[in-house]
């Protein structure tokens, strides 16, 4: 437990290099995957990417009554002690689905019919969204060799320089704001990712939405709550033509001030971890301003200990 | 345009009554439900209910990859004339789906293959989710009459007397806070029925979030964030051990108060329409607390008109 958060954040690119896969991806009718916080994520972000099978994601104890002998059931700890997550792969196996756990030891290992085992087990889970996320991206052919060695120089470009991101963080610390992240198709999970990234890292209330669901909801409020002042808005850029008009219509008509952020790279697989890396740096340097250890979890852990 | 917004509320109750049902369910490999905002709540809120197939949401313009012959598709728009999920359905036609609408009419009404239509057309879209749902609920047997007898009465306990919900308006208005939704299984996406209430009729900003997800990230924020006093957070009461005792423990660990929202009714059903009840009320009184017009989303009709 004694590596560095920003050390753990330095070590992301080097996680798109992982190489472990899915053994058998093409005989099942469905994909469900287990997962909470950290390691949920990469179910919600895998679920935007494929859609050539339903996919469908548990973030709780109970697996789906479909699940059966054509079903896949990932399961996703980077502990591998995830109480939910234990307790809906146990089910998936005695519904007979064909089982795979990513995990750095803990009691999956071993426990699904193939588990795939993530090198370091040292890093904060939410630190390790390369490792989970790679055998998936690599399985279902989601990314190619070309993409992912562009993928890593833009990371490392933000380990170089992230000083975009800490000026977010200023500008959010030195008034006390809410953070609020607006998602846009195929990244509406990395918007959740942020928001739990300011919730862990910055420890502040966060929220994340998308377009163009918001248009039917938060709009009205953008408008009209009370101290709009009090949050902060990221949003997206879209490369689709509606949604960009969308955005710009909603901020026009709502006059609420978008931090439009911009996915660098070419391919849905670099924009996709230049948006992850983007996150992280803003939450950690808003830990920091906050004078706030960014990799303390012991609240959680605490609890994790009160409920066993 | 002309039913008054308290009007439309005492109307919920009727519309679980409403008896027209999809024709055919039973062949097919999943079930795909596209929907936005108002509408898209139903889809959300049976994917909870009903696993015996993956069930698979849309609420954006693309239908997945995976749909095809083998796939029931079922596209709810109150209006009929969301752009989004037109779209998605006419992708579903290409696909060969069997394609359901569930509209009030406009351009979604006779598109389908079997198009159910809501009887009354001058409802916000918001104020018609048993006209929505119940389709679903009764097409896959998800309640009996006893059950939606019982849930009926307590409605209308509601409309009689709703004051305890505005004792929750009065105190989230008083100090002008943002309320947090926290749900529980299978409820979780009540909470999100909330938080666009609370969008819509009284114009702020609202999140939901749920147990266990949250334990792991918005738990440390909890503790730790500024301005936590500016937040007003519901849990909804959980009939499970386990999450009750999380419930508990994460109040006691984080210092929140959670305000207790107890689900009456003894089936799944009745306590699901009463949430969805009590949520609808509170926000229907915060909206006339801050003198604001509950009914009004004149910005979300004009951005729909700029965007066309």
């Amino acid at each position: 437990m004694a590596i560095d958060f920003r050390e753990q954040l330095l070590l992301l690119k080097e996680q798109l290099l992982f190489k472990d896969t899915i053994r058998d991806i093409d005989s099942f009718d469905n994909i469900v995957i287990a997962g909470m916080g950290g390691s949920g994520i990469v179910g919600k972000i895998f679920q935007e990417l494929y859609s050539e099978k339903p996919v469908y994601l548990v973030d709780d104890y109970k697996c789906p009554t479909f699940v059966s002998r054509k079903s896949l059931f990932i399961a996703i700890s980077y502990s591998g002690n995830t109480e939910e997550t234990i307790s809906a792969l146990a089910q998936a196996k005695a519904k007979r689905a064909y089982t795979v756990s990513i995990s750095a030891g803990g009691k999956l290992s071993g426990y699904a019919e193939q588990s795939i085992k993530i090198p370091n087990s040292e890093l904060q889970p939410r630190c390790a969204i390369g490792y989970m996320l790679m055998p998936l991206i690599r399985s279902f052919s989601l990314a190619n060799s070309q993409e992912i060695t562009k993928a890593y120089k833009l990371l490392m470009g933000l380990d170089d320089d992230s000083g975009e991101c800490e000026k977010h963080a200023k500008r959010i610390c030195s008034s006390s704001r809410i953070p609020v992240i607006y998602g846009v198709s195929p990244f509406k999970s990395v918007a959740y990712r942020w928001k739990t990234q300011f919730n862990e890292n910055g420890k502040v209330l966060a929220y994340s939405s998308s377009f163009p669901e918001l248009n039917h909801n938060d709009t009205m409020a953008l408008a009209e709550t009370y101290d709009r002042d009090r949050f902060y808005f990221f949003v997206f850029e879209s490369g689709e033509e509606k949604i960009s008009k969308r955005i710009a219509v909603t901020a026009r008509i709502t006059g609420a001030e978008f931090n439009m952020i911009e996915p660098k790279g070419t391919s849905t697989f670099e924009k996709l971890f230049y948006l992850i890396h983007y996150g992280d740096y803003v939450s950690y340097h808003l830990g920091l301003l906050r004078k706030i250890d960014p990799a303390d979890v012991s609240l959680i852990q605490r609890l994790k200990k009160m409920i066993a």
